[in-house]
């Protein structure tokens, strides 16, 4: 699909043909660039107003995620800073290449930090199978390259450590069996697809040592807004004792919240649930209405996760504890 | 389809053409009336041992139903008890029919139990809508009429109480969204479909009054077993101060068992959760595939709800804690 107008990048966001923190982020900074290359001086059009109005556009795609505020922002300022629409458009496509760069490097630095975490706890287990679950997919696939939660995984897998990924499923739009399953599969990982169902069984009885997870907002709080359901992972994870960790570049935190209850949380349509998609027997991608046609479904999208039932957040720069005074001593720029 | 011999009985429990703890047990009792009429005591054949290992047969195919072996149980001791084989198939008629009809009743009644509590509630909201989650089938498809959860939910709309039910999808199976979804609507009673992950954001906005659901097997000791995922609903509940209450007939009471711990987890094949069936735009049940062909799946059927999560039991007999001290209150006939 060929993304040459600012509405096509709005639809592949909304439409979730993109999908991930980073990735919405990244694809939404080149939006703003193909906004730009669509202006004209002429006639006194007041271009900076129709960039504007492309910006709002594209931020209203995805009201959680905060990566596309972030990057949307960033293009905003520097396109208004611009004296002329064509310095305008040789800044826009620098600072898209920029964000796209960075998020690449934010996570494969945080996976490194994360490896120290892994290679602990295989320590600790002698060498024995490290046991990880993770909800929804916040792999490359989510993000320029590496991915956040993946981009630790990928690391110790590469190191040869001995580990096991437990992938939930991630209903409605299964990222999980989908997306994180390919994804690890495709890397040789270990891995066993559970139903979202299933985690608080595994950590009861011990089959996980590491719950890790990405994050499409988190508060400067350290309240961790992700994929819905992975609350209840949280909850589990306390009540049995194993450590719970959101990893994330520092793009998708949101340092001028605090609650994490003021996260606005996306309601998608609820034919997500009603239906699937996946493989008939003729291999061809077919839909199937799951549910009795007349039965409603409220799909909300995300949940948070209070920064109580946190262990750690991973970060480009390190790992912190989950709250502001932790975070800010990892990122001292955002101090009021 | 016609279930004339002992196989067709243990088939339609094992591929869970019947499932649901009473009409698990009520289906095993028929089976075992099924046995009876099978043998023969021609040429000295030892019917008892038949019918033994026919029970045996029964017993195995779903390892967590204690309404099976309960069930299986009572006919085995009263045709044991028989002095000849036509006495055997006059008793055990007569139990299948006892224990079929029981089983109805007792949900009935704990259905008058359940009311109260749900009116309880909707009186300390001056009448506003009362919201209640439930996960999996615990209705009249699971058991021989009304239901275990269901019940009291029946009993309050047909009291004109403003009720709203959130259904579980309940993956891998769906028992939610495919049956529990269309028995409310064929009540009429206001429900709506989510995703198993949704239910911890449902109720961090309060938007969850009560959980209410069914059990498969519960130990004297008040620890709940019940579909996967009940667990992860319970934390939730516990986090956010909402009652969380288990309704089951007591033949669903292990009393012999004390930690839930120790309750066999059924694991079934992978492809249930691998592949999924529905209507395809052409009204056929399609069966799809959801994951990268080669990923492994796991799939437990039941977790165990801790007796300290459980505010409390719902039984023919009242509302009890969830300790065996209460329990036993209720059903002195079990005290040691």
């Amino acid at each position: 699909m060929l993304l040459s107008e600012v509405n096509h990048f709005a639809n592949a966001i909304e439409k979730m043909l993109v999908r991930g923190a980073g990735l919405i982020g990244s694809t939404a900074a080149w939006g703003m660039y193909v906004s730009t290359l669509h202006q004209s001086e002429a006639n006194d059009i007041d271009w900076r107003k129709k960039i504007k109005a492309d910006a709002t556009k594209l931020i209203k795609t995805r009201p959680t995620a905060v990566n596309l505020k972030w990057a949307v922002d960033q293009q905003l300022k520097a396109i208004n800073d611009c004296a002329s629409l064509p310095e305008a458009l040789e800044t826009s496509f620098q600072i898209a290449t920029k964000i796209w760069n960075e998020d690449a490097q934010m996570c494969k630095d945080l996976g490194v930090h994360g490896l120290e975490l892994i290679d602990k706890i295989s320590r600790k287990k002698n060498g024995k199978t490290v046991n990880i679950l993770t909800h929804c997919n916040a792999g490359w696939l989510a993000f320029v390259d590496h991915g956040s939660a993946t981009s630790p995984i990928y690391a110790a897998f590469d190191q040869g450590i001995d580990i096991h990924v437990w992938v939930d499923e991630t209903r409605p739009r299964n990222q999980g069996s989908r997306l994180t399953a390919w994804e690890l599969g495709e890397h040789g990982v270990p891995h066993t697809i559970v139903v979202d169902n299933a985690g608080g069984h595994l950590m009861q009885h011990e089959l996980v040592d590491l719950v890790l997870v990405g994050s499409d907002r988190t508060t400067g709080d350290g309240d961790v807004c992700n994929k819905i359901g992975t609350y209840l992972k949280a909850l589990s994870a306390k009540d049995n004792n194993i450590p719970f960790y959101a990893a994330m570049p520092s793009s998708t935190i949101d340092w001028s919240r605090e609650d994490g209850k003021s996260t606005p949380i996306e309601i998608r349509e609820s034919d997500e649930i009603k239906y699937m998609e996946g493989l008939d027997q003729d291999n061809n991608l077919t839909s199937v209405l799951l549910t009795p046609a007349s039965s409603n479904a409220s799909n909300f999208a995300f949940d948070v996760t209070p920064a109580r039932l946190v262990t750690g957040i991973i970060t480009e720069r390190g790992i912190s504890k989950a709250n502001r005074q932790a975070l800010l001593s990892l990122y001292p720029e955002f101090s009021a």
